[in-house]
């Protein structure tokens, strides 16, 4: 069993939003999901505290660097930050889902942003609100699960570290993004949240891209995530990509900014993610599909 | 025994400052005392976690709230923070010094501020350097300990979370500071390392008090705390305190900034004193005056 230990930084603003979260969900199925202790892996917290990843480590978004996420020369750190040339942040996390499956892992991205309260529940002291574009899409059973996800932009508003933040996420097949799927299948990955990310403000401006990539690991499922943000050679082949330097220097956003931005990433992503490894199991089995069934089925016997 | 945890958030700033003061005290005596994991008592986290302090924890610095101190109706709290009429931060602690003495703690004040390298051991993520008006004054060892200390301010840099911060500590007797000093041995205070505080490019302009009172307690000693930050009534009495809403007008601070100040301080007051009662004991055995005699002795003998 991997040593967790409890996230122990939790500024006024987020425990304002956690409040505003549990006062959401109080009388509601989903009250008891609310978690107040954030438990993450003590090599994770290890891994991000002794400084930006080395060289070696970072793996950029190129097509020919991105295939290497599926061979035996590399592999994906527990946790990882850091900033390459001085313009794109580069994240990178693996998080054990024990009990966790890849359809489940497909049901969260179908089910959870029908409804900020789900949103909220998987990190109560950062999440506000998700809006996708067509929630009558992503809810239709009829489709298959790319015919309601991918295409159907979803606005996310959240805390990173103390800060409001705000980005579009375009939801996409991992081949869109520059992946072999035969590669990704046949090293034993079975489900996919990736997409590009864009700022509210700027549609059609890819300022990143991020991975979420699940395999069978153990006694449930390993998600492997790389987020890249910001702006480089190696995002040239996504739509838009040349304007993003501009909306970072417009924002603000220099070389010491993005690195403070990629360790607070850092820390978001192994919280939000272990807190959901934590919950998926016993959300799926009271709100998934299957649960639904049963009690149609109860319903009409 | 309290139940530890370590720390787990130290951006990338404060990461800065640890591999900077590592490598101030590499191949020094002083090496093996510069810890990496900061543990800190859980129940201290979750106090801070939960949000500012009640009404009813809050201590003003009125002669007559410093007074409650030395009663039995009033218990600092293990952790605690606030922002008080949009204008006094108040952080208050209670830490446990297991092995330590009063006269350890008085020591650590007279010999710490000597060499920045020892000031780095206390919070190595934090502490960048502290200058003493008159050195030669703290460390002459034929001075009594108020003659040492009281009015002989210190300059401290240091990071408060990720931000650069500096003051000037006046030390002072607690009774400068409006405390009975029968009650405050009544009530088994021993050693105090209290004072007024400033801004560095403002002398004369009190923006604070500090306390710091230790007792006997259990396996050594407890250490309460009291801090004091901004512009109110209660600090009506010390000299210039009517300036003070004026210096924090023009740094741009405000009471929502005051409140994530005093969260900030309430972790590093954690933090720094957890640790430093971790290697007091030690740190005494092989630097204080004990050490220096002995050493003095073999070398005559």
């Amino acid at each position: 069993m991997t040593d967790m230990i409890p996230i122990t930084y939790f500024p006024p603003a987020a425990q304002q939003r956690h409040a505003a979260a549990a006062r959401a969900v109080r009388g509601t199925p989903y009250e008891r999901y609310l978690a107040t202790q954030m438990l993450v892996p003590a090599a994770a917290v290890e891994a991000v505290r002794s400084g930006p990843m080395r060289r070696e480590q970072v793996l950029l978004p190129t097509v020919a660097e991105l295939d290497r996420l599926f061979g035996d020369d590399y592999a994906t750190a527990i946790a990882g930050y850091t900033v390459v040339d001085d313009s794109l942040l580069c994240v990178q996390s693996r998080v054990a889902f024990p009990g966790s499956t890849a359809e489940m892992f497909d049901w969260w991205f179908h089910w959870h942003p029908l409804d900020p309260r789900r949103y909220m529940l998987w990190f109560p002291y950062s999440h506000i609100e998700v809006r996708p574009v067509d929630a009558g899409r992503l809810a239709d059973e009829r489709l298959t699960h790319p015919e309601r996800l991918y295409g159907n932009k979803q606005h996310v508003v959240e805390l990173m570290g103390a800060e409001h933040f705000e980005a579009v996420i375009d939801f996409c097949a991992p081949a869109a993004l520059g992946i072999d799927e035969r590669r990704f299948q046949a090293a034993g990955f079975r489900a996919s949240a990736s997409g590009r990310l864009e700022m509210p403000g700027a549609p059609g401006v890819t300022v990143g891209v991020m991975l979420h990539f699940v395999r069978a690991s153990g006694p449930g499922l390993e998600l492997v995530s790389h987020y890249f943000l910001g702006s480089h050679p190696s995002l040239a082949r996504f739509p838009g990509a040349d304007k993003s330097a501009d909306l970072f220097r417009a924002a603000g956003i220099d070389a010491k900014k993005l690195e403070a931005t990629a360790y607070e990433l850092s820390v978001h992503d192994m919280t939000e993610w272990n807190n959901l490894a934590r919950l998926l199991p016993s959300l799926h089995a009271e709100f998934g599909p299957h649960a639904a069934a049963r009690a149609a089925k109860l319903g009409s016997g």
